[in-house]
């Protein structure tokens, strides 16, 4: 009989962190999604240098995470930015023993780390494409070091690692507020250093449109965050080994998919009424927008519900897109909007539905998520302004970055200018 | 030891729930596949219009199968075509009690309903290449609420729903003729009322060929529905969590796999035969093609046997893309030939392995399910003529659907006649 | 309590066959990525042969895997050529009462078949690069037919299936050296007698780049070789069910996303240094060749030491690329260096942390799998060359080969020089 619980006890462990590792693999996948979207929504002069940002950032958040953000983040705060050597020299997973003694511990250590260092780069690759086409690379990677490394960790402690936001009740299932509009915030505050792109903006206040190169990769690149986020909602569950947390994950799994739908469709039928036509783009923000709209609290909402969240998430990133255009904020793939906005009203959306969440805690916490992550960001971005620039020059900007910082042209046999 | 039997009824409903919910993410993915592939087929002009076709499909036919097809399909047939407000305002899933108890549910409801609802879309999007390049964006889309919604569920009904067709012994393991014969039928319907494309086919009967413009991405698409595949077929066991059924799994994998490999090497060497050439699209189809042939019975054929299926399956599908263009019949994806011609040859070639199934059997389910959409289609889509028009004008077609339909270049920088 | 036993032997059956059918499918997507980073890198002319190859070459490596290569391979080296019908024809999986009764198979026969086939295809994908714009299509595919029936699964026996190298001690995880040096000395066997591409080359010895037609294409393929690596060494480890078997799963997971991490950062600061610039292919070139490099030993270092592998392996691609150069070796994606470099180095790394790994039994095996790979392929290649030619004509290459060879242009209306 021993035997059996043995068994029985390693069996769930297994399940479980085969189940987050599973998870994981479909978060670092959304790397690919953004880099996808945001190669698709630049011009082809600007491409090589996104590949390359996108590639790099996925590369230091990974890095960075592993050497003093995992520790800050779920080991204490900012005071514990000394690396935590046993991770990274490595440290013993849990003993089987200990695990058939009943430990509380159900998943492995390590498939947690994993987990959680994909949801890092996540968060870097919303800030990327806001940014593009006009900063300079090597700053840019500079600054990913830090928010990577630190900036992330320290607010993902106060909600995800015991502090003080999830003391107050702060409730953000898989981060629409932690994750998304953290980036957004980042972003928010380099867009307003940089400056918009040269012609984006005419003297008399008329906004000019600057179509992206390659809409096959933009639509490619929705679909893998689609994908992505089952892992990166479904994942967020923690534990799928008993018929309640299964049962948890499969409406997860479910509403994530009915929210992008709602987005979807409600982001093709507003820019339909607004500019009269079917506009793609619009309808992919809207996707992205459902999702980050249902990450705050996938695990509550009827199916209905969710989709009715997705619905409200794709009208707001549209009315957004043109709002912040409005303002002269240029963000070429509109990822403020679709991280940052829908991310509020996902972050408020949950009060609607879950019993313990109120709005008074989401409140606090959409207001602490942004007033550290804007104010720490702008900071950051005038230093590094400072020392070594953020805006390549204006004939840099006019040829394209990927001459100028990568060498190497993203479709050098299909431009026409050539 | 009750605490013992009631952990592992509680694992192995985990395990079952994940495994559907796995499939399930991966039969999403065969959106991006298909919207990927069409997109590689079609010419520059009109390929914004086909991946906002793809991403709306997707998203409109889980919204309406969430709303009514669900509960039609599985839930009593056409008659239960009033939505349940159990399923969409949130029914609890299986207790946890009962699974302990031994009750016959051994996966999350929830989980159930997610594979289910990425078939529809799968059934959609083959549809949405056979129209490409001149169909109204709008009309289709009210098309894709109606079958979604209603003709597909109805179908389903009769073979996995419990209906007159499982009655009778039809046996399609994951839907040979169900998804993808279903698929097919609608489209040709389609491309009758439809017409062919300006230019297809000349005065003299001759076939002109129309290139697609971005091979790379209809290669993507294809090794993207492969993938998915393995969730098509794999999930369609529908259990994974003893014995039997996880070796009924791996042969499924397996012999999918090889299907599809069988299907790309006879292509291949058909069309040189035939063309002279390599000809990567025949490939491409042919994989395709290998995939739907064995999907009506991929747990019963040796793995040779599988491969088999799938050459056969290359063959066909060749054949039947030139005898489809001899007869006028303009399908720029070659949906109608490698879904509807495979998927019959998938259903036929059932009764060849399987003990239980009949040739009688299978010849009723293929009728049944031609003759039901294929009218079903063909009035629906006269009476959307009658209404708003299916055909784009002529000056429309000849501008491209990018411009007229959605406002939005797929390559503005690339194509050459601009 | 013998009904809790034989539950809980089913159920861990159940989840090692779907963990390995999982990872299998995570390999089967690698095809996906080789395909993509290749096409991404050649001209546009050369596009569709190159996709047109690797579609091919997937399906061919399956089909003669199964045929002969696996039985070969694990049934007992050349000897065992003849075709094993029970494999083929359908041998019945591991009986229920067998597994209950305790024995020593843990899963589905037919998983690990799937898991094995997918291998093959990679080893085979990375000769496909290496030989781009310049080989006959049908007479590399010939080459294919033996490789992946004969040559791979012999070297393969040797190492995995039991032969004197596992004996001797040789230490090789995933396959640094089985799979990716295999692939990579069969490609330089390739290069040599194939020859550079015309004006590759410069008179006075100068190396002219001849830049990749699509960036986005080679980035999405790097992308999808991250992803199908934690199927490929997260799968090799052949058991997930317990506490010690899902930590080292977890293990491999963070240390190949690591060492991929630390390969880009790694080239890319190098490239920067050696030419100036941001270099995207030599940071995706770097990835990949910090996956090879920890795929030898994935399960043994620390998080840091698998990215100081990784950061090894992106400075060595580097160099490696240059060198060839040099030697006017002409590998269009830097597939030698990437596999085979990165690969010898991985497979020399292991004896730094493994306990029972040596340098002598480590550089024994990367000989014999040179020797044999090479020689039996250079004798392969000219048997070829004479008796059909492996090179097109210059008045082919010029064209490109997609008109030659397929008669389908990759980008019929993108491409300036049409």
């Amino acid at each position: 009989m021993a035997e059996e619980l043995n068994q029985l006890a390693q069996l769930a462990y297994a399940l479980d962190t085969f189940y987050f590792l599973i998870s994981g693999a479909l978060v670092m996948w959304m790397a690919a999604g953004f880099t996808m979207l945001e190669a698709g929504l630049v011009r082809a002069k600007n491409t090589t240098e996104i590949l390359t940002k996108n590639v790099a950032l996925y590369a230091i958040a990974c890095i960075m995470y592993m050497v003093i953000g995992y520790n800050i983040m779920y080991g204490g705060g900012v005071s514990s930015i000394i690396p935590s050597f046993s991770l990274i020299l490595g440290a013993a997973d849990n003993a089987a023993a200990d695990i058939v003694a009943g430990s509380d511990a159900y998943y492995s250590n390590m498939s947690d780390f994993f987990f959680q260092v994909v949801f890092v780069a996540t968060a870097m690759s919303i800030i990327s494409g806001a940014v593009a086409e006009r900063m300079k690379l090597w700053s840019f990677l500079l600054f990913a070091v830090v928010l990577t490394g630190i900036v992330y960790p320290v607010q993902g402690f106060w909600s995800w690692g015991g502090g003080f936001l999830s003391d107050l009740g702060y409730s953000d299932y898989a981060g629409s507020g932690i994750v998304h509009l953290f980036g957004a915030a980042a972003a928010l505050a380099a867009v307003i250093v940089l400056g918009p792109r040269k012609g984006k903006y005419g003297a008399n206040g008329e906004v000019k449109p600057i179509p992206g190169t390659n809409m096959p990769l933009a639509t490619l690149g929705v679909f893998i965050l689609w994908l992505g986020w089952f892992g990166f909602n479904g994942g967020s569950e923690l534990k799928v080994s008993d018929v309640d947390s299964a049962n948890a994950v499969a409406l997860v799994f479910a509403n994530t998919n009915l929210a992008a739908a709602g987005g979807v469709v409600a982001a093709l039928i507003t820019a339909r009424l607004m500019f009269g036509k079917a506009d793609l783009t619009m309808a992919l923000n809207g996707g992205i927008a459902g999702l980050v709209s249902i990450t705050a609290g996938p695990n509550i909402p009827s199916l209905l519900g969710a989709t009715l969240i997705g619905v409200v998430g794709g009208v707001l990133v549209v009315l957004s897109i043109v709002a912040l255009d409005k303002l002269k904020l240029d963000d070429p793939v509109g990822a403020i909007s679709a991280h940052g906005t829908a991310g509020i009203w996902g972050v408020l959306a949950v009060p609607l539905w879950a019993d313990g969440a109120t709005f008074g805690a989401q409140f606090i916490g959409i207001a602490t998520i942004f007033v550290w992550t804007f104010v720490v960001s702008l900071v950051l971005w005038m230093i590094l302004k400072a020392i070594m620039g953020i805006r390549v020059t204006e004939e840099e900007e006019m040829m394209g970055l990927d001459i100028t910082e990568c060498g190497v042209e993203a479709y050098p046999e299909f431009t026409r200018t050539q």
